[in-house]
């Protein structure tokens, strides 16, 4: 059986049994609970405790021999000495699926690092491949399955995770439409979910949460073929000497030389994030945005010291701002007063209040002439957060107009809040439109759009010249 | 008149009158009407426009000069081209503050550059200051003044800001209980604000949006008194050559030398954030959390994987994660699986779960050993953003308890989720506890608290062996 199709058993399983299920109900924590009521999973469950024989008017099995039937996916919640018996149970019950959760394995001591080949020996001999231990296991919103022992909020977004903590699983991140935390990584990796995600129709975009690789050959291989078809995003902390120690204490994994892992990411064609904002960022950016295909941002803003930030954020992160066209300078002259000089960035404030053309038409009319611009790649825009949504300085539906009509140009706006809220679900709403909480987030987004669309280019050097 | 009293007339005014107030109503950007019934001024307003003689059912005077009292402070919104002639107008009448919102000034071409120059030399003639010009004016929420355009929500919070964008009045960063837009600067002048607010009893903070400052020496000898004072935050742009230029077209400003810059706030003791997001984080920061007493950071987390990202973030930002006293290892060792090492950070999981103390017992022991910990300065916890609030995963109010019981040490955190969101607000309403978007920001945030806090030590060298 190849790797697709192991994996798909622990993903689109047509039935799981949930080993060493809890007897509490009704405090979010009891997973076969989670995947009957709150994630409504769509195949069959079987919850497995030797000590209840009743949850939620369910039968619980003594063991996973009594589970009346061979279940695509066996999830072992119990103790670390246990779980080798209970691998063995599943094994010769014919079970090809297992996700274990214990901590203590090679996460920590000597016995535990035992207990942890004993566990793969185990598997392998059954031909049954492991996630974990020390994980979460898998989740899917598209099936309902999620056996994160935390109830999260789930969200039909077309991006496959893998990742070394379920704390992922359990935020509003909205990175997790298909997720696998591989925790110790004793067995499936990240080659192996790579694979897995190439094929995944539901799956847009990668993203991995790395504390480390231990197949180093084979992911480079894996990652760089799939890095061009689907973008992957990685984090990968444990840059510090102390950091790269708790690596081992928490997954059991080798943090490695962080210079190499950035080799590693450049060579693949994977985009680096800094941090879980950046990674949430750039997972809402793939998913919403079009390809950004050059470097030149317009900007129309509703502050000149956010052109300020532009400029400097712009030339960090390898950026310009956009020579505008004689036409776009033209259209900014007749709607702006004598002395405003028309360049981009674009202030909004003189056309719409010194002119009298209102806030809302000024903006329509500058938004589409940047769009329209073939000198600019992309635009950013700035509005103040509004205290109430009705009122002239709401030109949420203009920015929609404007990003409908040009699909093939990302636009992205901060609005002047750097606590995301309501107004930017506003403006995101019926659009593209994408907020982020820093005209800086906006320009490194757009940046790490062009970074992708640049890769994906560089394979195809007779459309390059056009787009370039 | 000291600056106090003059700076005094634009924050605290008896009376306003807006000159310029624009006939339309009930659409957010009328600044008479926001005053009379959006931020409910304390004290008179008056209306000129001379094309009106009634708004919302009260009198419009045609000039400043039919006005029946010389108000304390007259907010002229009127073109570039009409404020000399009614800036005089209102020095005949007396009238000694003046906010100036027109573009077009030194912020652009020649003309305005002598525009401006003769506005100055009008109110210089006549013993009145000015604020502006290019500039929203005056906000401060204590009295419900504000001058700006755009209807924003205001918090009663003690920081005084001074910025050269109206823009920062008109969000939700909560940095404006007082502000001042000052906009091209052609009179009043950051110094001046600084030295208003370092007696003013409502200002515990003073955060600074600067894009040049002129008199660099009258600055440094204010801010180095006034920032051992007051803690104060500067967000200063323009550090690319094309951000620099832009500044001159903006405010009027030069950007002068960024490394210049740096000097000059380390000089002063003004810590310089790097973005909008770290002025508001440390602005929250500052007024809600004690110091940060020394360099050493606790940290109890449900993922492993944060204390990683923790450990990087201790090193680029010079903290470090304490060593545990015996006695806080002894209790840890006590509520842990055998084979679970008692360190810093503690991951809260293996009690939480395997020892089967529950969530919120387990947390509730260790964070109070955190902070009890006399090794330990400060402590982050990251916990899960929960779908629903209730459930064994709520520990907010073992962390507001926890908090409160050692109120001399920060308690911050992180909740899974790159966004803030209403799990926040549940941590953060009935304690100091204070929630940021990242494990990065958490640790970024106490080594501003700490640097802070060293400063201020730094002149009293007794005190500071007692707590170093």
């Amino acid at each position: 059986m190849d790797t697709k199709e192991q994996l798909k058993r622990f993903l689109e399983p047509r039935s799981v049994a949930v080993i060493g299920v809890p007897r509490r109900t009704g405090v979010g924590d009891n997973v076969f609970e989670n995947l009957l009521h709150f994630y409504h999973f769509s195949g069959r469950v079987y919850a497995v405790n030797p000590n209840a024989t009743e949850i939620l008017g369910h039968r619980v099995y003594p063991s996973i021999k009594e589970v009346p039937e061979v279940v695509d996916l066996a999830v072992l919640m119990v103790g670390r000495a246990a779980v080798p018996a209970v691998v063995r149970q599943c094994v010769d019950k014919g079970i090809k699926a297992l996700a274990v959760t214990a901590q203590g394995l090679a996460d920590s001591d000597e016995e535990g690092k035992r207990l942890q080949a004993e566990i793969v020996g185990i598997a392998q001999s059954g031909g049954a491949r492991v996630i974990g231990p020390n994980s979460f296991g898998v989740a899917n919103v598209f099936n309902g399955l999620n056996t994160a022992f935390i109830r999260s909020e789930m969200h039909r977004v077309p991006i496959g995770s893998v990742i070394q903590t379920g704390l992922f699983f359990n935020s509003k991140f909205m990175l997790v439409g298909k997720g696998v935390d591989i925790g110790n990584t004793c067995d499936i990796d990240f080659a192996d979910c790579l694979e897995y995600f190439e094929h995944d129709q539901d799956v847009r975009l990668i993203a991995l949460h790395i504390e480390g690789i231990k197949d180093g050959r084979r992911f480079i291989q894996v990652a760089s073929r799939v890095a061009r078809k689907k973008p992957i995003l990685a984090l990968k902390p444990g840059r510090s000497v102390k950091g790269a120690n708790l690596t081992q204490s928490h997954s059991g994994s080798l943090a490695g030389n962080d210079k190499v892992y950035d080799a590693v990411f450049r060579q693949c064609g994977i985009i680096r994030v800094a941090d879980v904002e950046e990674l949430a960022d750039l997972a809402r950016a793939f998913v919403r945005l079009p390809p950004m295909r050059g470097r030149r941002v317009g900007m129309l803003t509703a502050s000149g010291a956010c052109a300020v930030m532009a400029a400097d954020a712009c030339q960090s992160y390898g950026m310009e701002l956009a020579e505008l066209s004689p036409e776009t300078r033209r259209l900014i002259t007749q709607v702006s007063p004598p002395w405003a000089r028309p360049g981009n960035p674009i202030d909004l404030v003189p056309s719409a209040l010194i002119q009298g053309l209102g806030t809302q038409e000024a903006f329509r009319l500058l938004l589409n002439a940047l769009l329209r611009d073939k000198g600019v790649d992309g635009v950013i825009f700035v509005m103040p957060t509004l205290a109430t949504q009705k009122g002239t300085w709401d030109v949420s539906a203009q920015a929609s107009d404007a990003a409908n009509s040009f699909p093939e140009k990302p636009v992205v706006c901060w609005l002047s809040n750097p606590r995301l809220n309501g107004s930017g679900d506003l403006y995101e709403q019926n659009s593209k439109v994408t907020v982020f909480p820093s005209v800086e987030r906006c320009v490194r987004t757009l940046a790490r759009l062009y970074q992708y669309h640049h890769l994906c280019e560089e394979q195809r050097p007779e459309e390059a010249t056009k787009v370039e």
